[in-house]
């Protein structure tokens, strides 16, 4: 099964968990709504690629740790798009979940999704009981206060954000934590496996500001321009169309360089190459 | 050490992880804020009552359960006060946290307190990672869908309520993770101990019916009459005032004679008597 397919079934399996009878319908409704079709699944799919370059002798607890990153990545969607924070209309190419069904069901299909992360990773322990937990510990301090998602929206808050802080938290955690639950996973220690998170993080982060700054709504799939409108920090502002794109370039061989001695590492430092190429708008990518 | 001042110190442990530097500072207040002073703290003192009941032998991971039980509370009263919910100014007598700061730190406070009560729960795994396991599964089905606080919120929702189900969830869900989670934190199995959870969970409904219907703001230390402003089915509009007070009782006669047999029942008995006369109203206190 090729890694979409097995990151689709394992939240799709995940999110069924939250649809047993009695259960509010709506609210089951939105968790399914917030959750397919799949994105990009690029969280997941590192993770996995990291757990298989480790061996992935434990497929079930690897599969548990994909959907658990993503359901987690999917909540922080829906409460990024809350009135109260981007108020987006569009997201993934359809209404975003607070306009196709309300505030408050928003509210709680990200919520629900926080949970139903926790709960699929406590379920691994089955399997492995030190690695469940271990895995539960990366998703929860990166996902967060004070090194997490949650942190990461919380400088957009401050009169004075400390930028490395901020990019870190609010882009690079969920990468950080991509590259770590996929060694956790395959019973390796997460520390080597930081800096090839953290430099993954640090790309996307740049590769979104162009997008954001180069790219239509239609394409992008959400509002474009939205750093600009909220006069958010980014590396276009920063350093101009072609300063950043080099910059990107920069990162993503630096992370490949990161990548610690493993039987995969070949195939993973393509994966990487990979999804670098499908996250740069289209004028980048083609001097790649 | 008495009950009270082992849960405040183990929340105030696990709120200060989240207040490492760097962190984004109006964030990290905003936890403070939700956690301190504390309430009657009920739900991890049954929690703590029900481990001692049971031996209490890694008392590390007793602390860690009530702790994660005490922040995942706090996160829902955080996100139940958004305009979008309750839309409530006044909370244990102070302001909202959304009044206090704002809209957004209130979304990110709830889900930081949320992560945190994980990330608590997943350290206690260097003294029993299967315990750990075990609170991480309990705590994330008692708070999340298709069963928990979440699908408690999510019923409001609904133009039809499966009535059984929304009080269980809404109300119930963390009272059975207090007793189950108590029950686990000391090494017992978890299923036994549902019953008096899911009793304890419907007094405190019925108790909860009587202040809102009985009580003023200065007293509830938030807004009364919210079932009635609200529409929301409660058992003072059900039964009447003399109703709802016989059934509340009848209630905590249930609870008491459901306790499993164990070491500490005798105390265990007594302790659910005492929280019981907290929570209800003067007039039906002065009969109990």
């Amino acid at each position: 099964m090729d890694l979409i397919s097995r990151i689709d079934q394992a939240v799709r399996e995940a999110v069924s968990l939250g649809q047993t009878s009695p259960a509010p319908a709506k609210l089951a409704a939105a968790l399914e709504y917030a959750t397919t079709p799949g994105g990009a699944r690029i969280r997941p799919t590192i993770l996995l690629s990291v757990a298989l370059a480790c061996g992935d002798d434990r497929p079930k607890v690897s599969n548990a740790a994909a959907a658990a990153l993503e359901l987690m990545h999917c909540a922080s969607l829906v409460h990024d798009d809350l009135p109260c924070f981007d108020d987006a209309d569009v997201r993934r190419g359809k209404p975003s979940v607070h306009r196709a069904f309300s505030e408050p069901l928003a509210v709680l299909a990200g919520d629900s999704l926080i949970m139903m992360a926790f709960e699929i990773l406590a379920r691994a322990a089955r399997e492995d009981a030190m690695r469940s937990a271990a895995l539960v510990l990366t998703l929860a301090r990166q996902s967060g206060m004070p090194g997490g998602i949650c942190a990461g929206q919380g400088w957009e808050s401050e009169a004075n954000i400390d930028m490395r802080a901020y990019h870190r938290s609010k882009t690079g955690a969920l990468f950080v934590a991509a590259t770590q639950m996929g060694a956790i996973a395959a019973g390796q220690d997460p520390e080597p496996w930081a800096e090839l998170g953290d430099r993954i993080g640090e790309a996307f982060q740049v590769a979104d500001d162009l997008r954001d700054a180069m790219l239509d709504e239609a394409t992008l799939g959400k509002p474009a321009g939205q750093d600009d409108r909220h006069g958010r920090p980014n590396a276009v502002a920063e350093l101009g169309l072609e300063g950043a794109t080099a910059r990107y370039h920069d990162i993503l061989s630096g992370a490949i360089a990161s990548i610690p001695s493993c039987p995969g590492e070949a195939m993973l430092a393509q994966m990487v190459n990979m999804q670098a190429r499908r996250v740069t708008p289209a004028p980048t990518a083609s001097r790649a």
